[in-house]
């Protein structure tokens, strides 16, 4: 992962950045671990688009997926890795900058 | 405009949300009215980058532009219009949120 650049809080990771993947990372971090379903729900998202979301997260590392049975039914749980979580923690202060240069104006 | 879904603040307008297109915005925002090299030397963008994200603001009515003159050299400068403020309002409010929920669970 390039190191974000200091001068330029725009230079943010599009991986992260895109809005249905801001979104799962965010829920992620706040649930844990989740199954599909609750991020499917959690997000507004369709079975497709959610699970194309989770192929570009996971081919970044920045998710892991645990497959396993609730009764009969077979699940999926996915949760953050720690370079998740790193990358999660730099786009959130990459906002955090933009933020506050929007409120110095307004 | 749609409104933004209060209950998904994931929801976010991608016209805005797009990186590049929020550096824009923001570096507007902050300085009333900018011309395109202020704006490309701020952003790190091409010309035709920014140039296409300049045509997507300008379609969605969240910048106006007008040119003339610097001595002999044509010139265009470019200013958030009150749709585009608003937008911009909205997105960083949005933010906020998603920050506000991050900072919770760390």
């Amino acid at each position: 992962m390039s190191p974000p650049n200091e001068d330029n809080p725009f230079d943010l990771n599009e991986t992260i950045h895109q809005r249905s993947r801001l979104g799962i990372m965010t829920v992620l971090s706040e649930a844990g671990e989740a199954d599909f379903t609750f991020l499917k729900d959690s997000l507004d998202l369709t079975d497709g688009n959610l699970g194309r979301h989770l192929e570009v997260l996971a081919r970044a590392g920045f998710i892991s997926t645990r497959r396993g049975y609730d009764g009969r039914r077979s699940r999926s749980w996915v949760r953050l890795t720690t370079q998740g979580s790193t990358a999660l923690q730099i786009e959130i202060n990459a906002l955090r900058t933009i933020i506050n240069r929007a409120d110095e104006t307004s």
